[in-house]
Order: structure tokens, then C-alpha cells, then sequence
């Protein structure tokens, strides 16, 4: 009999309790789903990292924004920019956030994807995070960076189905959890082919191409661009709420998981509210009414953060 | 010192000459290729698996179209699937390829992906090609499975970048390529996510999602769905050139690859011409120009087929 991985020894950094049990006891019954349907998502935000005080692609963006009006002053005039040089987040809502998004995308217009990449990466790599005294790259969660290589040792294939810019998150998804470019879905950026004199390149646009990946956009961009459903699912807002329910609602075994940002004292206290106007339940108070394990940050994590 | 695998023992249907030559050349030099770079992107129809008499996809097609019109004959009438029951080549032109397409397209609305997949793989492993009196599934071409291979063992991660729809060939992707469904990047169907009393459903639309997966979009498509641009692409027809010329004028080592198709005896004898008002030159011409290696089925394919 084939001897399965010991997944309670892959967890060091989950405390005992019926988060760390349910984990467990679905790693122990995956041995029964059939390995090409043992896929497992991950959002990325507030999920595999810290997205406070403020997601880490914004924190690149702005820093990406200095350098432009630095060399550009007139930039500083333009509204949205002004808005956010101002961290005025009032304006930058009264803009609408869309807007605004796509006049940071405007930044990148016309560069190659790899100098995209290379900018993400370093910024990630060597700026600081303002508050938690370590790089960005040093905001990942331990836990569940342990999570990953046990659900890839029960013979998982994990992606990332995240919110952000597909091509932000890819610049670092080798380097900070082991997934490769191909296994990230997100928010994608439009691209023009150019072939001028048999000297091919390809451009960024600061156009979206399709739908933000949010919601029940994640399940249709998981369909795809993975072209698989999921048997588990990691999130920590409404954003992943209908991604969640749909691996839950898979045969067999599943997991649904959420991230509880409950500790102020170790990284931040926070909750994802649905805010619409039917519902203005928060994505814990769901979690429990539907029976998804709630990972407790103060409570199931013995540590935050890699040491 | 590392030892590279042997290329030439792994590519016993290819013939000697300067095609294998040019193959074995990349390979040997892969390793200076940074193994993140190591990627590699094939077409489908007429690169890995036979195009001719028509597209597997489109005999899939018809066979579903069948299948619906016994059930209910009234479709028959419906001047898409006429022209197309009737093999009425100038009627499904003159309607359209784009508007035929769509048509049968709505035989799979509403139904989920599994299904439609499911679908598929039965007929392409159990469906028998028109002519070379075998089933679909085994009018892959064994020198192209042998170079998959070698890729594979030089450290390559290999997909497929198919003008045919991303679903259809993701059914059929593993069995007989040893891809997995996200290596796959083709023309995608919409879908719709459903939510309803708490059983999520995600079914397909009539629509596309996007551009077809031809030309230039093929290469926009490779940076949205893979994340990395290859160093070494495959194709037979006008519809990869774009992918071609893209990789080959990467840095460090590359290869295009054209596979021509000259053998009437044991697979068929045709080529694609770009047929546009500024050049009717065909893929050949324009691969011999531009410096690709050129498979010719007949002269450097000891065996076409798998035994």
C-alpha cells in the first residue's frame, strides 16, 4: 500500500484545533479523488499575504508613480494621480476606483512584459513594508506556505486565483510560493503584437482584457484559464466567496478555507463585508452559516510570518 | 558536470538530416538556457495530430450535429447546420466560417465543462479517422510525441497553443500529449457561473470569450494564459506564424519549427498560403526565408503514426 505524506508533521505552524483537524483529515481523504481532479486555489491578497495597510501592488504602483512625476512633474496636475499623491482615498472613490486603477495601468503602457516583471519583482523583493518592519516578500503567511507544499505532497496542483494584476502576481509566484507563471489567474492586462521590419515585440496596453477576477469572475477565469474545478479553495473576502462555494460543491471530498484576520497585534484586524444591498453580512459570519473551516490568524497560527 | 540527456536516442522516427540536425543542435544548446526560459509551445491541428480531411474538432462537430438533428429534425432547416449536413463547402462560406462556428457552438449550450469534455475525449479515443482507418486519437504524429519528450527531459515545460477551442483540446490534452488542462491555450467559450438555492453551477455559452487563438492573438494569448514567452514554437500554417517568428527572436538559443506537409501517401499533401492582398506567399516559402527548420513529413519522418 502506497503510505501517505504525514500531513500533521507539514503544519508546524497550525495550532491544534478544528481548523488544523479539518485540513488534516481532507489531506488524509484525498487519497480517493482521482489525481487529475486534485486542484486546489489560492486568492492572493490577505490569503498567502498581506494586503495592509495597503495591497502591495498599490504600494508598487504609487512607488512606480513617484519615480514618473519625479521625472514628469505635470503628472502630479492629473486628478487620479493627484488623488492618490494625496492618499486622499475620499477623491479616489469619488473618481471610482476603475478609473483610477487604469490610470496607474497607463503607467506601463508600451513596455515589454518582461521589464513589467522585473520592476514587480524588485520592488517586492527589496522595498519594505511600512508597518511590519520586513520586506513584502517577508509578509507571506508561514502557515500557509506550509498548506501549499502539503496539498503539493498529497499530489495537488495549487494555483492562484487572485484579484490583482495576473502579470504583478506571476512576477513573484516562483520566487514566494512555487507556482509558475502559467498558475496564475487574475486580473489581466491587454497586449499588442508589433512586427516592424522583422523585429517582433509585444506591449502592454493599459486596457483590461475581459472582466476584474473577482467574485464569480474567479470561477469563470478558473474554468479558462485552468480549465479544471477545484476540490479546494482559499480565500479571505467576498471577492472569494463564490470561488470557495464552488470547489465546496465539488463530489467527493472538499475544503473550503478562509482567512480570519482577527489579530491586530501580530498583523491586522479585519473583515470583509459583502456590502450590498441585500446583504451586509461579513465573509466570516458566511463561512461559518456554509461550513467552511475559518483559519483564526490569533488563534490557529502559532506564527504569522517566516522567520 | 551535469550529464544532458542523449537527444538523438530519443528521437528515433525523425530521419537524418538537417531538420533532426537543427533539433538535436537546440536541444544540446538548451542548457544555457535559463530553465524558467526553457518553454516550449506547439499548434495542434496539422503540428501534433492530423488536420485532414477536416479538423477533428469540426468531425466532433458534425457528430454532435447528428446526433442532435435525429433528435430533433426541424434543425436540419437551420441554414448553418444545412450547409454544413449537405458538406456544402461554398454555402458554409458564403454564411461564414465565424456565424457556422457559433452555430455549433449552441449545440453545447448550457451544459457544463465536464460534460462537453467528456464528450469530446469519448469520440477522439473512440471515433475512427475517415481515411487512415485508425480512431483520432491515433493520427498523432510519433515524431512530434518523441520531441515532446526530448523537450520534456531537457528541462522544457511544454503546451499547446491551438486556434481550436481551449475545452476541446484540453480533453484530449493529457491522454495523448501529456498536458495538463492549463497547458492549453486555444479559442475560449464563455461561461456563466450560477448560484442558485446553494448549488453553484458553471455552464458554457454560445459565445466567445476573446479572439480566436490565430495569428498575432496567438502570441498575446501565450503572454496572458502562460505568462512566458517560448523559445522554441512548432506550427504548419500561416495561423502560427506570429508564434513562431516571437520565439525564434528571443534571446540565447531558439527554434521555429515548421512541419510541412508533403506526403500524400502516408498522411496527406497541402500548405497553407497566407492569402492575403499583399502576399499569397505560402508557410513554406516564408519558413525557408526565414530560417526555421522545416519537417518535411515525407523526407525527415521515418514513421508518421504511433504503432
Amino acid at each position: 500500500m502506497h503510505s501517505q505524506p504525514d500531513a500533521l508533521a507539514m503544519l508546524p505552524s497550525w495550532r491544534l484545533g478544528p481548523t488544523r483537524d479539518a485540513i488534516v483529515e481532507f489531506l488524509g481523504a484525498s487519497s480517493a479523488i482521482d489525481p487529475a481532479d486534485r486542484v486546489a486555489v489560492f486568492d492572493n491578497d490577505g490569503t498567502l499575504w498581506c494586503e495592509k495597510p495597503a495591497y502591495p501592488q498599490l504600494a508598487f504602483f504609487l512607488h512606480e508613480l513617484g519615480a514618473a512625476v519625479k521625472a514628469n512633474p505635470a503628472l502630479a496636475e492629473r486628478a487620479e494621480y493627484a488623488a492618490l499623491l494625496r492618499r486622499d482615498d475620499a477623491a479616489v472613490a469619488a473618481l471610482g476606483i476603475g478609473r483610477v486603477a487604469l490610470a496607474l495601468a497607463e503607467l506601463f503602457e508600451g513596455i515589454d512584459p518582461r521589464a513589467f516583471s522585473e520592476l514587480s519583482y524588485q520592488f517586492i523583493h527589496q522595498g519594505t513594508h511600512p508597518t511590519l518592519g520586513r520586506p513584502f516578500a517577508g509578509t507571506v503567511y508561514q502557515p500557509m506556505l506550509e498548506l501549499l507544499d502539503a496539498l503539493r505532497a498529497h499530489g495537488f496542483a495549487t494555483f492562484i486565483v487572485s484579484g490583482g494584476g495576473t502579470e504583478f502576481v506571476r512576477a513573484i509566484s516562483s520566487s514566494l510560493y512555487g507556482i509558475a507563471p502559467e498558475g496564475v489567474v487574475g486580473t489581466l492586462i491587454g497586449y499588442e503584437f508589433r512586427n516592424e521590419g522583422g523585429a517582433p515585440s509585444l506591449v502592454r496596453t493599459a486596457s483590461l482584457t475581459g472582466e476584474a477576477n473577482e467574485g464569480a469572475a474567479k470561477v469563470v477565469h478558473i474554468q479558462q484559464h485552468l480549465g479544471r474545478r477545484p476540490v479546494f479553495a482559499a480565500g479571505n473576502s467576498v471577492g472569494d466567496r463564490e470561488m470557495i462555494e464552488w470547489a465546496m460543491a465539488a463530489s467527493g471530498p472538499t475544503l473550503g478555507l478562509l482567512v480570519d484576520h482577527d489579530d491586530a497585534e501580530r498583523e491586522f484586524a479585519y473583515v470583509s463585508v459583502a456590502g450590498t444591498f441585500e446583504s451586509d453580512e461579513n465573509i466570516v459570519d458566511i463561512a461559518q452559516r456554509e461550513g467552511w473551516a475559518v483559519a483564526s490568524i490569533r488563534n490557529d497560527w502559532a506564527q504569522v510570518f517566516p522567520a
